[in-house]
């Protein structure tokens, strides 16, 4: 196997290692020697991977990023050739909540990836760019589909893709068991049926 | 001073230098050492008025929550003896954002609540405690403004008041600086226009 690949595969073992910490007992707990341990590995082979925690968190966001993006695809691929942008919007959103155990740790890795953000500016500038570039993917999308007829040419595509981002506020709600999946996903569908059927609505 | 009101205020102040250490520092921080010293008091002290750092947190929760209450109540007495419906949701949905320093601290705390949550079963039960309650309140709310013609009784109330507390999906996204906060309070009023004009709108 070449180096390069090895080293990546690495890496993203040790980043499993990381949500699983993260996920199971909180980031509170999350230091490289705890990381290293769940990883099978040494401290010292950890380190030859990642020289400070803030840069194995790094690495851990983004790949856990990465898997939120290739669940999207994979489900894209299935709603075939032309998707509606309705449910485009429907999956990128879905896949952002804790509905599920793969997006569960993702989900939570961001949460914990977030407070770090407040304290730690390295931190704060990758979280940043990683979500601006998230609602600027989302509000391509948004415009694509005013552009197409499927939303009304009066909605503002800037403070609609706000509102679609601001609905993974359902995170916490779902993770605490105040509203259930089902619940989630119903508002989620009225929400993106107001979106939608604006257009046809007669006023 | 009664010595009862003595423990509470001492209590009080130990919350405060606990939110002051979740925000500037956070939850990763976060040890009955480190908030005894920002209390500037031992930590036997400390221990005096929490057996532990779950007792601790709980309290600060609390009353985080009730410092958001009250700041919710005076809002609500500028607004005069009948406010609209539609002014006290804003009210309550924007103080719940990080939009100034008090909220930001109560929102940071709120935060290294629910990661706290995920890890500790009693702390898990308090926190969904916390927030099915103000759940039921904004629900009430809501089902009071469909009783009295401000929204259209096709609406939902508890899909609505799903919704409404997405939005507090705004808050990592105000935090990292992805939406500013006056977008973040533009896209809560044209959400709330929807919910309130609904029985205006010509179907």
């Amino acid at each position: 196997m070449p180096k390069q690949v090895d080293h990546r595969e690495r890496r993203e073992t040790i980043a499993r290692a990381l949500w699983r910490v993260v996920e199971r007992r909180g980031v509170t707990q999350l230091t490289m020697r705890v990381v290293a341990r769940e990883a099978g590995i040494s401290l010292g082979q950890l380190q030859h991977y990642f020289a400070s925690r803030a840069a194995m968190l790094s690495f851990a966001m983004d790949f856990a990023s990465e898997q939120t993006s290739h669940r999207v695809e994979r489900g894209l691929r299935e709603l075939g050739d032309r998707p509606h942008p309705r449910d485009v919007l429907r999956l990128t959103l879905a896949e952002m909540l804790p509905l599920h155990a793969d997006a569960r740790a993702t989900s939570r890795m961001s949460a914990a990836y977030v407070l770090e953000a407040l304290h730690d500016e390295v931190v704060h500038e990758q979280a940043r760019r990683g979500l601006v570039e998230g609602r600027g993917h989302v509000e391509r999308l948004v415009r694509q589909a005013i552009a197409d007829g499927h939303i009304d040419s009066g909605r503002d595509p800037a403070t609609e893709t706000d509102l679609l981002l601001a609905l993974t506020g359902f995170t916490s709600l779902i993770e605490l068991g105040v509203v259930r999946p089902r619940d989630a996903l119903t508002a989620i569908d009225v929400h993106l049926d107001r979106l939608f059927s604006g257009n046809d609505r007669s006023r």
